[in-house]
């Protein structure tokens, strides 16, 4: 592959030479260090991870240790008064940030509220909070209310719409990995874009955080929200974060003045006033038991080089659109390795049976309804050969028409 | 004691006598469901209570076997996506609500910010934001700056202000009990002014929940807010919970539109429509992890009556009051036990070190910057015994002025 990502990289096209790159893959010896179910090739983790040894063993030694035996006192004995930064410096690593530009708490969704809420307290006003139509829904829904509540103008863009149109003052908020097609935005291209007609960008990194090697800081972003139970493995509904350029977070006023963001927390004063750096961002007391599974989590990061990462899943969606192509399926994911993130989707009219029909045979996908399969090509802990097999039981279905069997009917799913 | 609290109760007088009651304790039983360290007597129970085995177990199964086996799929088939619900079934029990009115999501400062940003919504505009001036900080920080950023007045109380000044369309913002002395609000008497005067309460129940008999629905509170990790012992940063009297619900928009509170959230639709109930409060993904831990720890009121918890804790109260009314120790702590939660304080000039005297005893204490000690009576756990043999070590301290010991220098305390 070029630099640039547009050349072609050798791609396995059998099933020896899947289990060639595996020999090959420097990432194969991490996948021991995660808890997996015998019989299954889990292609969902772009939705949930799952867990990481570590993850399982730090969630139970803060059970069991820290609170059972410290109590109260492994607020200051165990950090964990600490841990919102801690794992933030941590995550600030994998996404190219500095060490004081990221914290961890709440949700994404919260999240964004306290960025675009801070920003918009701010900006001019004349300033409009901006997403796009096919925006995650979440982060639609949480500006456009709070445009709504702050007396700003909303916009939501459609299909094919310019950012030409955007002015200063707009506040935009984008993910960097479409969440159906997995298309990657042009982080540096659009913030110049930013730059020259005055608005600002907010990222959401969700779908990127922990496949792409991110550098947030060298791309110009100086703002983003971010999920860690997907690529990161932190668990179901693990804290989310919050990425603000250093030279802008002394500026931001978060609308959620909790006693954690307070300057002097345990002074117990009757006035708020911001607490230095990105601690502000804290509001209520976090889930320390959901935010220490995910700093065990984290760990694995450590062994695992991000540029690996992410070639190793290019790769991997490389031979899934190739295959796809081969099929004849509808897909709407980037040929181009460089513009896709770690997921790949395809169309189809009976994409929920399907997805059964594979789940029967152990390989888990993720149906999106009405007609998308999504598939997580999550580099940490699958290999290319169970990878190859899961296209092989793709094709078989398709070919045999398995998933007319009555069997594999409609059924609600929660993702 | 007679009903009104007014009576008086016999309370133990020696340590005969407390092991007396402890033989006739019917929650005696309950203290073997708790993992405590030997050694210690906890009476921090009020800032962090400790982990019911139950409340490790259920984290330990949602780790092991929902995480890691059921992986994504345990959004359904271990019903995670209803438990911000059946937590908040759990809950409604303890308060004295009906079974739908409660959902566990988030923290204090962050439901406290959905509820008065939703009754503000709805509120005329001379409608104003009142707390008081000793309230828990962080429900002045919230309420303040949401006032700032919604448009509203704000007005802080001073100590000995009537509710009398308050107006048609005024929200307010209470502890049920105050987290320092811990005096208990007279619920039914403050609504019944609401009431005369137009104005809406939004309670506070975090140092209440778990400890007192509440009876929210008779007392005709609508709005509350409660912490989860203080008497329910749902481990550090457990998720909180919202209340909110079913008539009142459907007319209430959160500024907080996260897409689990959307009426279809796997619909992925661009734009939100609230769920029905109080699901519309759930933002973003709850911290499953921490969910589980505390809908494990509530089993264990499954097996205590909540007028025997109360009653319990009035009496080890009494018990401590009379010993520091023996000792000359300062207190606002009320006297009558009815008018008292489950902690009581005094005050003394080497508060700091006093608790660090007893720590060093193993009875585990509360010093509150600058000159408060607060002792926690959780009656799931403690045994009279024990708390009688606290007071004498207390005595101890302060008859051989061992308090003046320079080992035992001020340190910071957080909790």
């Amino acid at each position: 592959m070029r630099p640039d990502g547009t050349g072609t990289s050798p791609v396995p096209k059998s099933l020896k030479d899947a289990a060639a790159f595996d020999v090959a893959d420097p990432l194969a010896p991490l996948r021991a260090k995660f808890s997996l179910p015998d019989h299954v090739t889990y292609l969902v983790g772009h939705s949930l991870g799952p867990p990481p040894l570590k993850a399982l063993e730090t969630l139970r030694d803060t059970a069991k240790q820290d609170w059972a035996e410290g109590l109260v006192g492994s607020w200051n004995s165990a950090d964990w008064i600490d841990l919102p930064q801690i794992v933030g410096r941590r995550i600030a690593q994998l996404i190219g940030a500095p060490a004081q530009s990221v914290i961890v708490c709440d949700s994404v969704s919260i999240n964004l509220f306290k960025l675009v809420g801070s920003l918009l307290h701010q900006a001019a006003a004349q300033s409009r909070l901006v997403v796009d139509a096919s925006e995650f829904p979440t982060d639609q829904y949480i500006v456009e209310r709070l445009a709504d509540r702050f007396g700003a103008e909303f916009l939501r863009l459609q299909t094919g719409d310019d950012l030409d149109t955007l002015k200063d003052g707009d506040i935009l908020v984008r993910s960097l990995v479409d969440y159906r097609t997995s298309e990657v935005a042009d982080v540096r291209a659009i913030e110049a874009v930013a730059d020259k007609q005055g608005f600002t960008v907010v990222w959401d990194l969700s779908h990127a955080t922990g496949v792409l090697d991110l550098k947030l800081a060298d791309w110009g972003a100086k703002y983003a929200v971010g999920c860690t139970y997907k690529y990161l493995n932190g668990g179901p509904g693990a804290p989310a974060f919050l990425y603000v350029d250093p030279a802008h977070i002394s500026s931001l006023e978060t609308p959620l003045a909790g006693w954690l963001g307070h300057a002097r927390p345990f002074a117990f004063e009757p006035r708020y006033e911001a607490a230095e750096g990105m601690q502000r961002f804290v509001a209520g007391t976090p889930p320390i038991l959901s935010l220490s599974a995910l700093n065990g989590a984290l760990e694995i990061f450590d062994e695992a080089d991000l540029a690996t990462v992410e070639n190793k899943a290019r790769c991997l969606g490389d031979m899934c659109l190739s295959r796809f192509e081969a099929l004849e399926l509808q897909t709407q994911s980037p040929k181009v390795g460089a513009r896709r993130g770690g997921h790949v989707s395809f169309e189809h009219d009976h994409a929920s049976a399907i997805s059964q029909a594979l789940a029967q045979q152990g390989y888990k996908t993720d149906f999106r309804t009405p007609t998308t399969i999504r598939i997580g090509l999550s580099p940490l802990f699958l290999t290319f050969t169970e990878v190859w097999r899961a296209l092989e039981a793709l094709e078989g279905i398709l070919t045999a028409n398995t998933y007319l069997d009555p069997k594999f009917t409609v059924k609600a799913k929660v993702t």
